[in-house]
């Protein structure tokens, strides 16, 4: 059967991220689909948000594509700064966002709102590492780092 | 800007099916997202089905995952019937199927509505063909057959 029975896959709040950087995300509640379903060209997980969590630290991939699009309930995207914008954008139900790997444009989503929010989110390519915009982490695919290379005593989840 | 603007990226209805398995995909409008902002590690396209329109003859693929998220309005999956139903099922907004590659379960979506439905549908993989399971017609990566390998005088829209 094709169409998701969501209930039936296994919903966590797990975070490799280390304390402090853990705390905006334990209201973020994700059911991964490709162990779950047998998908294996890329990864997709269900997502849901508390009011008042976080996506996940502002990040950019070096070679992950993503792409979301949100499901109910309302975001707000927060990216880099431009001349045009503040870096922060309202997304609704059916608005899609994609970040392309390499681009160096911190993004994450916060729910700012009184209700739960809900979207899907894809990714694809090889999981080699990126950086957080607004911390001192990078990420390698199984490893926190401080920008000085030091590590972190913590582990990604996969 | 992550956050897509659907209305400048390019809508087409275009199909290589012949005739006549191009009639019932006549009212399937998409927008093709990896050309048009940079992804390349999956592929995405967002669909507005009209009334009556499919999303494609049914069919599968040998090497290509798909993923999709019902964004508005109805539609009906159609798949192999089992013996626990007769092939039917009704998608709604926040609805997700997942298709793995190379299981002969053919699927689409027809939207027997009154109003548009919308899709977003992700895939990944090879695209090293598959079959359609109601028509006398495979596909391979860029040609349509018969049944009995004979070709059509017709080619996939990439």
């Amino acid at each position: 059967m094709p169409k998701l029975n969501l209930e039936s896959i296994p919903q966590t709040n797990a975070t490799g991220y280390p304390a402090p950087f853990d705390e905006e995300v334990a209201g973020r509640w994700y059911r991964r689909f490709a162990p779950a379903i047998g998908l294996s060209r890329f990864g997709a997980s269900h997502v849901v948000l508390k009011s008042g969590a976080w996506s996940s630290q502002r990040h950019w991939h070096e070679s992950e594509d993503e792409l979301l699009v949100m499901i109910a309930g309302e975001a707000v995207l927060v990216e880099n700064a431009t001349d045009e914008n503040e870096g922060r954008s309202i997304l609704k139900p059916g608005d899609i966002c994609a970040w392309p790997s390499g681009v160096e444009n911190g993004h994450h989503l916060r729910n700012e709102s009184h209700a739960d929010c809900v979207f899907l989110v894809i990714s694809g390519g090889e999981r080699t590492g990126g950086a957080y915009s607004d911390i001192d982490m990078i990420f390698t695919a199984d490893a926190y780092l401080h920008k000085d290379g030091t590590p972190y005593d913590a582990r990604p989840v996969r």
